[in-house]
């Protein structure tokens, strides 16, 4: 009888191909089905996630499934696929057998995400890669006034990356709160779903707003436009981690 | 004229041999001493530190001082040093001329350090290199029960590294609180100076009591052993930050 055992994951993008497996690269999906084929006969077994996070994104906790025939318990999953996955940046921090018609992606009811911007002149050492570096001041207000406008159901077209294949552009978006700590700008976002590059899309957009080159209102504008190129640039991978997954089956 | 220039730096002690200048490979003193020189007609100019941090410790707060013929705006010196610094992660992140007398070592009122060890059975992704990874459950409370017994002045000598070079083992504890957030278990310590080790030493012994091998009660009779025999391991470099040096002269 195949089993499906979810599992919870913790990830440094830097130096990965993102989430999906790749030709050119090492992915967390291929990193983990090669880190699960010794526990199935030498097989790789097919990992499916909550969400494709793109090259240089980070997560502290990404979901996923996985089948396999073989019983064992979730700590001695943990354990053994933590093993094989030295020395990966690449950590499996929980797991358990998966209730009746689980799905790791199509169950999600929510997912949230932090993006990080460390606000300095200096360059960053201990979080280079790991926060998005602005020298200019941002003026933190604003972007939380500009913020509040992609808050609710809208179409999202332009936050929207070309290569999205998202069937529709209707989202809603339940929270983009932002809060400043010392010199660190931290966004707190979450919805069912997001468009691909749509979180990156409104951080690097509310920049322009946080940077005095464009007013609150003008997001507003941007959203409305449902265009691409009414929005602002995409933030980089650097700040962006997908922190939780929520299922109506369990906490997690 | 001779000016004196003090300097904040943040550095990753990932991959550097310390703050001290070693032959064997990059330290924090040498790449700040090599990033100067173009300032300088390309001859190093020698910086003194508040305090040498080991291989492998970081730094959010660590100052040091620094003699120029060279009259340079402090704002200016932060962007020509961290231009020169690239790619090294170690970044100078304030920085302005000492007042009368300044010496960043002796004119030091208060260091204070962090310590991080994260306690879950799953290895560590995000934070390896970056906190202590210790599996086995840890009681809190028993750790700060345990840290409330070296708050204050005592002969640490159970406590010190066998190659320390201070001419007495006679310190003043005046911070050692651990705190735990999720996972996370934070020590926050401070004193006007610390012997060599002392912080990974006192964290290594607390260590025990967390893990249930010690008694609270038994890190009295370590310190008043005053033998390093008589206390517990050395925890590994990879959690201790130096955050902030305090001044009389001025607040950073």
């Amino acid at each position: 009888m195949m089993r499906r055992y979810v599992i919870v994951v913790e990830y440094l993008g830097i130096g990965l191909h993102g989430w999906q497996i790749q030709e050119n690269g090492p992915s967390v999906q291929g990193l983990l089905e090669s880190a699960l084929a010794p526990l199935n006969g030498g097989v790789p077994v097919p990992v499916t996630g909550a969400g494709r996070t793109d090259a240089g994104v980070h997560a502290t906790g990404q979901v996923a499934h996985l089948d396999m025939e073989r019983e064992i318990e979730p700590e001695k999953l943990v354990a053994a696929i933590n093993h094989h996955l030295k020395p990966a940046a690449v950590s499996v921090i929980g797991a358990r057998l998966a209730p009746e018609g689980f799905h790791a992606r199509f169950s999600a009811t929510k997912r949230h995400y932090l993006y990080r911007i460390i606000n300095r002149p200096a360059r960053l050492a201990l979080e280079e890669g790991r926060a998005w570096h602005i020298a200019e001041a941002l003026d933190e207000a604003a972007m939380r006034e500009g913020a509040k406008r992609l808050l609710g159901h809208h179409d999202f077209t332009s936050f929207r990356a070309a290569q999205c294949q998202s069937q529709s552009a209707l989202k809603t978006l339940d929270q983009l709160d932002v809060e400043q700590r010392g010199d660190e700008i931290r966004f707190t976002v979450s919805a069912r779903s997001f468009l691909h590059h749509q979180v990156r899309n409104m951080v690097g957009t509310l920049k322009l707003v946080g940077a005095g080159k464009w007013r609150p209102e003008d997001v507003s504008a941007a959203l409305e436009a449902r265009d691409r190129a009414a929005a602002g640039p995409t933030a980089p991978p650097d700040g962006l981690y997908l922190t939780h997954v929520e299922y109506q089956e369990f906490g997690f």
